[in-house]
Order: structure tokens, then C-alpha cells, then sequence
């Protein structure tokens, strides 16, 4: 089986998943004579938003830049790809959760909540492209396990760290997050990509 | 008429309804002083989440086993097929309902709604199956109907015991869907594939 | 410009706007000791549901059927189109306007406004239709306005007297928009299709 | 990289955002008895559909005709990229809020905040044109920057403009909001492009 209709499917979950993100935010009601002041309260919300649109939108560049070395996609792969899709199209969910709780006496819940389903994203991910990397999957076996897995064994240490910290500093936890994804999106070069 | 439109508005509604899933779990609101708990409380919503994600996901990959070999599609195909997609994109609203009320006093009315619409979508994949099999669409006539209309007749069979299932124990019910799903996801070779 | 993206933009419009229509579905909420009553109590859900979906569906196919044929789109084209997507995106709105009240005191007010919505539709997409034939930009130019059009002028018709219907008697205005959408889904060679 | 990968994210997103406006109506409750007196007071929702739909589909031609020229994405045109989509995949939050509180007295707060966001969509579409340009990604470099990002500054000065008028008038803010989005939809001939 070719790898374009995973592509086409992925793109989909992608891009549908990173557009409702939009959908937690919640207009504030009432009569609207303080609205000024009420859309400002929704900090959370567009730290949130930015967040969660940034990390799903390196996830979807890596996911590309693995699947294009893909040669062609057996059952696991699709199986797999299946699980990181649905790690993929859950995170609106703690997205709205941690926009909703921030900053109120719920935020470590929210904050490891958020930082956990981070976490089953990177995995969902590092399953993927290490089952392509042991089938031997990819169009050009790479020696080492190709940059898109190491980068991940980041997030997998980090999203922990990240994690633990949510039960004493909420903002650090995010602030982790936001690390993570920025460390995602520099260029190869820095993250020792090995062509 | 060529099938490249027919999968790739499938592709959309598939992609779409299967990220749709999400919607139905609501944040919990309150002072968020017990989110924790409040969240842990939302199992019934994981649970539905993960099944239906999965149901969705193997009706998918084996549309697509079954579109890639069809040559060309003609017009009972497309409305057939149409009726299937109904069937997929309404999978988020009894996924819903089963998530809200799974272990409430509505419990059985939900597990025999969720089921009773997981069959209408296994029977909406099966006449597009069949009807692509009697019209001799396929690229290269099967000798006997394809393995996803024979996989299909167990979904046939087994979703009405999912619905009657529900009236005594909906958990039973669930665990019969979940079954199912597992049962299209396996290799073919394990379902008598004939190739 | 060639109509690849066109139609690429026009198939995530009807996907998006088709499965967006479960949402007007509400889960039935209180404690669920009459679950199964509340579902049999959506049929004006369930109704509108079946009729917005197939009118979505007819529309997307005819869509498909016009732009197949045209060999370039031009500015003009591209921005009719973009109307047309307005109101095909629209729909999910009045089937929840009529999901809601059906049934109820504003049950004609909401059979109104449902069927003026679809006359929008029509009317969009007949001004697509015709553009489309008026500038030459068919790739075989047809000696008669293409059947879509000569259809939709059958929509543009029965969706006023729906409009009419609807404030004597709602259900009749709607089965008015279901024998349109039956019409249009009708093999070509029902409605004098000219080749 | 290609931009085929890049366009077809694109256009999933704009066709996602553009459709996911529908959600900002919410349907009138209450017994339905002034139905349709309820929704001609919609007014503010039906305007705000109008322009946010306009406007995101005139700056979905336009990336069209940016992208079309550029031969080759680098990785910061990808995240530039990704950072437009976040602020298109956003319009519908501040399209719902202008709808709820236009003719209210949050109408300017909410006017300032839909001119913003259309701001950070023009200035979001203004470095992924301007970045290809600096950076030589056109397939045939243009002698002078083009006809987009002109026009774009057109956008950039109105919107603040728009911006300063929400704060004495909401409706001549959203007024200034619509002949942006016309003027950007008017043929390239007749804002001056080079060939």
C-alpha cells in the first residue's frame, strides 16, 4: 500500500484537529459592558490556543517529514498512525480544559491533564516512526534511527518533567510545553539530523 | 466515472467525523477545585472516545480495501455511498449520548442507540460492498464476495447482539462493539482473505 | 486557472459542511430515566438530519457533474463559487433552527427559514451554472444550458412553494424539499439529460 | 520541499475555518412562539457570516496565487505558514463575539476585536508573501514585490483604521472590514498587477 492515502488522512485529522482548537473559546455572555475586560481575562484561552496550535503544527511538519522517507505502509504502520491520529484529534479537549482552569483552583489538574495528553502525542508519534524505522519501511534505511525519533525522545523526557511540574507550578508545566515545541520546530541542523 | 472524487470526499467525511469525536466530551465546569476527580469521573467519555475512534478508523481502512479495487463508479454506487457517509458522520452524536449516560439510569437506552447506529454504518458499508460486487465494478471480479462483505456479515450479526446485549448490560454491550472493531482491524490472512 | 483547486476547496466545504450537521444534534441531558423517550422524541432532529444530508449530497454531486465539464475557471467563477460555499456552509444552521422548533409554535417560522436557506443554496448554485455556460467556459459547449441548470430551475421553483407551504403547514413544506432532493438525485436520463 | 504538502494543509485549514463559522449562530430558544421575529434579530450574526466569510475566502485566493508562484517552500516559510493558519483557523472566535454583542453596549469592544483579528490575518498573510519574496522562493522572481503584498498593504493600514473607528462607531468598523475584503477580491488589473 502506498503512503498517499495515509498522507491524505493524516493531513486531514491534522488540519481539522489544529481548526477546532478555535472552538474553546466561549463568548463571553452577559450584556457585554465590560467585554473589553472580559476578552482579556481570556488569556489562558489564547495561551492555550497558541500552544496547542504550535505543538500539533510541528507534529503535523515531522509527521510529514517521516512519512515522505516512508517507501510504503504496512498493516502495523496504518494501525499505529491510527493511534497517533486519535492522540492527535483528542487534544482540543485539554486544550479547552486548561483554557477553562488556568489561573483558577483547578489549574494543576488542568496543567497535568494537558501536559499527559501531550505526552500520549509524542508517543503516538514515536511508535510510528520506530515502527517504520524497524520494518525497514523507509525508502533509504538510515543507520542511526532516523532525527524525528530522538527529537521525540525529548518529549518523551520532557512531557514527564512537564508533568510532574503541573502539580506544583502550572505555568512552568505549560512553559515546558512550549519548549518542547519550539525545540521541535528548529531546523534540523540544530537538532543533529544526521544528512 | 472515475472513484478519485468518491475517496476523496470519503476521506473528508471519515477525517472530519472522526475528529468531531472529541466535541463530545464536555469540560468540566465549577471552581475546578475537584477537576481531578471531575475528570477521572469522565470515563464513560474516554471509553466511548477510544471505541468509536477505532470502529470509524478499521470502516476506513477497509473502505479504502474496497474503493482502491472498485474501477469505476456509477451512480447507485455514489448514492449508496452517500448513505454510508450519513451513517459515519452520525457516529459522534450516540457516541455522545453513550458518554453521557453510560452508568447513569440511561444507560441501556444509550448502549442500544450506540449500537443500533454502529449497525446502520456496518450496513451502509455492506451494500456499497455488495452492490460494487453485483454490478461487477471491481477491477477483477472476485470469485466470491470480498472479504470485507464477508467480515461485514459478522458486524451484521454481532451489533444486534450488541443492541440486545444493551438492554440487559450495556457495559457487555460496549465490550461486543470493541470486538468487532478489533475483529475488521486484524490482518486479512487471519479473516480468510482469498488472496 | 485550472478548476483542481476549485474543486479541491468545494469537496472540504461540502465534506466539512455535511458532517458538521450532526452537531445539531443535542444529547438529551437530566438523569437519563427516560433516555430512550428523549431519542424517540428527536425525530424532527432525526428528519432534518436525513433531508439536509441528502440535499448536501444531490447538490455536491451536481456540483461535480458542472465542474467536470468546465475546462478553466475564471475570476467571476471562482467568487460565485465562493457564494455558493456561503450558502452550502450555512445549511447546518437552519436543520438545527428546524430540528429544534419543528413540532412546536415556531415550527413555521423554522420551515421558512429552512426552506428559504435551500433556496439560497439552489439559487447559488444555479448563478455557478450559469455563469459557467454564459462564458463560454464548458469544455464542449453545450448547444442547450446544461441539465443542471434546466433542474435547478425546478428547485428554484418548488423551494418558493415550500417557502409558501410552510406557513400552513410545515411537514408538507418539507417533504416539498425532500421530492427536490429526490429530483436532483434522479439518474440523468429521468430529467433530459441532453448526451 | 514542495508546496503541494504545504497547499493542500492550507486549504484544509481555510475550508475548515471558512465552514466552522456556521457555528457562531445559535439557535433561538424558548418555545419558538416569535421564531421569526428571533431570528431577524440575528442581524449581527448574518453580517458577521457575511464578512468573516468574504474575507477568509478572498485570503484564500490570494495564498492561492502566492503559493501557485512560489517553486520551492523552506522551513520558515512553513512556519510563517503555520502561523497564518493559526490566525485564519481563529476568525471564528471573534466572528461569534462580534454576532453576540454587535447592537449591544460590548459592540465597540467587540468591533476593535474582530478589526484586530483580521489585522493579524492580513499581517499574517504579508510575511509569508514577503518572506518568499526576500528569500527569492518565486519561480520567476518579481522586479518589484507583488500585486499581493501591495494590496496587503492596503489591508494593513485600513484594519488599524477599522480598529480606531470600533472604538467611536462598531458599524462603520465593520463597514471599513468590508470594502477591505472587497478590494481584495476585485480583479489583480484593477489594484495595478505587474503583468
Amino acid at each position: 500500500m502506498t503512503t498517499s492515502r495515509l498522507e491524505a488522512f493524516s493531513d486531514g485529522v491534522f488540519a481539522i484537529a489544529i481548526t477546532l482548537l478555535v472552538l474553546e473559546f466561549r463568548v463571553p455572555m452577559g450584556d457585554g459592558a465590560r467585554l473589553g475586560h472580559d476578552l482579556l481575562h481570556l488569556w489562558p484561552a489564547f495561551l492555550a490556543y497558541v500552544v496547542s496550535f504550535g505543538t500539533i503544527g510541528v507534529i503535523w511538519v515531522s509527521h510529514h517529514a517521516v512519512i515522505d522517507k516512508v517507501r510504503g505502509a504496512d498493516r502495523l504502520l496504518l494501525f499505529l498512525n491510527l493511534f497517533l491520529m486519535a492522540t492527535v484529534a483528542f487534544i482540543p479537549f485539554p486544550t479547552a480544559v486548561l483554557a477553562q482552569h488556568l489561573g483558577g483552583p483547578g489549574e494543576r489538574a488542568a496543567a497535568v491533564f494537558y501536559a499527559g495528553s501531550l505526552l500520549m502525542m509524542a508517543a503516538g508519534f514515536a511508535v510510528v516512526n520506530r515502527h517504520a524505522f524497524r520494518a525497514g519501511l523507509f525508502e533509504v534505511s538510515p543507520l542511526r534511527a532516523p532525527t524525528g525519533w530522538r527529537v521525540l525522545n525529548l518529549g518523551l523526557v520532557l512531557y514527564p518533567v512537564a508533568i510532574a511540574l503541573g502539580l506544583v507550578s502550572p505555568v512552568a508545566s505549560v512553559l515546558v510545553c512550549i519548549i518542547v515545541a519550539v525545540y521541535y520546530g528548529l531546523p534540523p541542523a540544530r537538532v543533529g539530523r544526521p544528512e
